[in-house]
């Protein structure tokens, strides 16, 4: 059982940075992220680790294995925040991480696998529109090429705020993780949602992570007078768009099984009046899924609504996809795992998609991975009301410390004191 | 037989006033409307009209009758415009009122009954967001009360624009139409719709003016990720607009045999972001029908909808009822007038309601009252390209002629030149 005061100090100290009178703003590669950033590398010095701090801004932690041939199984999450967001989002993963490793040295037990904690940088998209650079950059999946665009929102240039950082976008790519790749990679995370709160769950073993499919849908209708259009004249916009929301709507629904969901998220109207007809309107369109095939139903369902809204509304419509990532599962082996300790510890847990994106679809790449989620109070997420109640979370670092046992195999697991009094 | 081609300088020479690079901009009480309204004052004193510019800044120009004890004929329309609007709104019947008084004086025709040619003040609600001002206080259907609080998007009150009009705000309900009342008042306008052009027709009467039932109305979901809130979780605000804007088409159209429309024309959102369900969406609702009757099933079903929406999906649902006029019915012996006059002259007539409000709504409430329109090319209106072709305006314009002469009682019709000589 790991110290959960230890952990809920640490939560509270690393939470001082990047914080406002809207909660926490710590932005990637921000003053108050490089401030939490050196705060956790002397943490991690503390306990006994080597720490890299490598040319995409990932903190790499190192507990070494006894075992020098065997891959090392990693862990860990992020410390960055989007601008206003909650106290536990990336860094509860990331601290959690840090306790069990903590733990691990109080018992002194040793595994035959390195451990390795990372916080990865730029995890979250508030500052580029671009999120997960670190791990992505860290498993290979992209380079200095699809980075070089990047300007936030105040037009900054991604190579002036990594060199104000004290990084060099031209070496970025030096952080592509080396060989040997990782023997696993786990990740513990806020749900973000409301399943396990709704299902009075602990843990959630996640299955998969639903990449999105995202469209703009720029409708196109006819302005006309409210009052002296009459209705079977009208090529109004705001009416194909919901037409479009709730068949959107309904072919989700149909694929619930798959946990498969799609949004209009935003609308934008012109010209917007009161006494005249829509004539055009802009949507934004998300739809994920851990399955390819229904998240591919649902955007063909899209696809087949706007050409029906061409036939009987003559509503000209233009779809341009944004993105169309493609869902990452979770290792089967990962998952049994979790399983497996939830229920030898009596977790009430629920083996659940992931709608939002994390690091591990990217560390998926390079080795088995998985994550779990503990709940989040109402489900909110990316807000100053976020929140997860300690014990909860205790039960979570619990269940991924013994996931990071069953991977990186301990050699030495001293009996509990308490047990030896018992 | 009017003149089209006097018609069409005078038309020309107004449309110098107010003209920019985007359409015609003569707001109420404007210098440019101060100049069409002087040019116009003008034209009326050289056809002989003894002119009255009022306190409300309607300008009012009387032929006289044979019978003294007749009250009067009145026609007319207004000139002011929209900001960037057509040559048509508005000129074409206030125009035509002219037009027919000179073509009267050319054939030396007298009438038993006066003959009043009216151009409204502020028919347009541009300015102040607030329609027909001349009309309603010529009619007695508002006072200074009404119009007190009345600003213009620049924030000046109505006190002081009036002010710089040459006219005392203090004295605006003296503006009230004298005892006795007319006998009968008619009105040419572009009908600012398609129906005209749709059925192939030259001139349209009107046998209602729709007024509206208007409707802001707030719709609280909870705005929550798009990627991890499952589909049957939602309480999306967006969704819940969707659903209203659609049941309301669908109600409109049942309703279609009474004219009746119904338009969602703008649409705000909250947060407003690609990965968050809409939380709040504010909708503007404009609901219009000549049958009262016909309208309130319209704006029953919208409650029924918000009923429904709460019961299922939990969306609070705030609906305001920003206006509720009662639609005007136009006055039978008019309506019959202006048939007969069609028949008569081989015109191809629509009756059909109007969608729009204008000048006639209110002098429907002091004498028997109705309207013809002639057709607006693509049902274009309040837009530089709002047109009319001249053949078709001279068409409508004969016909109002001979319906002015209807309601007149001409004493001596001498016969036409071209008669004679055939």
């Amino acid at each position: 059982m790991v110290n959960i005061k230890r952990f809920k100090q640490t939560f509270d100290h690393v939470n001082e940075y990047g914080k406002t009178d809207k909660g926490m703003t710590r932005l990637a590669y921000s003053e108050e992220e490089k401030g939490v950033t050196d705060y956790f590398i002397s943490c991690c010095r503390e306990a006994d680790l080597s720490v890299t701090f490598d040319a995409a801004g990932n903190v790499i932690a190192r507990r070494p294995g006894l075992d020098p041939e065997l891959s090392a199984v990693g862990l860990g999450s992020h410390l960055d925040t989007v601008i206003e967001g909650g106290k536990y989002d990336g860094v509860t993963g990331t601290l959690a991480a840090l306790e069990i490793i903590r733990d691990l040295n109080d018992k002194h037990i040793q595994t035959r696998h390195p451990i390795v904690i990372f916080a990865f940088a730029c995890e979250e998209s508030a500052r580029f529109g671009f999120s997960q650079i670190g791990s992505k950059i860290f498993a290979g999946l992209i380079g200095k090429k699809e980075l070089a665009r990047l300007t936030d929102k105040e037009g900054k240039d991604i190579r002036s705020i990594l060199n104000e950082r004290g990084l060099d976008f031209d070496r970025i790519e030096e952080a592509r993780c080396p060989a040997p790749k990782l023997s696993a990679f786990l990740e513990l995370h806020i749900e973000q949602g409301p399943m396990l709160e709704s299902y009075n769950k602990d843990v959630g073993v996640v299955t998969g992570i639903a990449a999105p499919t995202r469209f703009s849908i720029c409708v196109k209708g006819h302005a006309a007078h409210s009052g002296s259009t009459p209705m079977n004249q009208r090529q109004d916009a705001l009416i194909g768009a919901a037409e479009i929301a709730l068949e959107l709507e309904k072919a989700a629904r149909r694929e619930m099984e798959h946990g498969t969901v799609a949004t209009v998220g935003d609308i934008e109207i012109e010209p917007g009046a009161m006494n005249v007809i829509p004539g055009e309107t802009q949507l934004k369109v998300d739809i994920r899924s851990i399955s390819r095939s229904s998240k591919d139903r649902v955007v063909r369902t899209l696809y087949d609504t706007v050409d029906r809204l061409y036939q009987t509304r003559h509503l000209k419509i233009e779809t341009t996809m944004l993105s169309d990532e493609t869902p990452v599962r979770m290792n089967p082996k990962v998952i049994d795992s979790f399983e497996n300790i939830c229920e030898k510890q009596g977790i009430n847990y629920l083996t659940m998609p992931s709608g939002a994106g994390h690091d591990t679809m990217n560390m998926a790449a390079l080795c088995p991975a998985g994550m779990i989620f503990v709940p989040s109070v109402g489900g909110i997420s990316h807000h100053p009301d976020e929140h997860t109640a300690i014990p909860q979370i205790e039960k979570g670092i619990n269940v991924l410390e013994q996931a990071v046992l069953h991977w990186a195999e301990p050699v030495d697991i001293p009996v509990p004191r308490e047990q030896i009094i018992r």
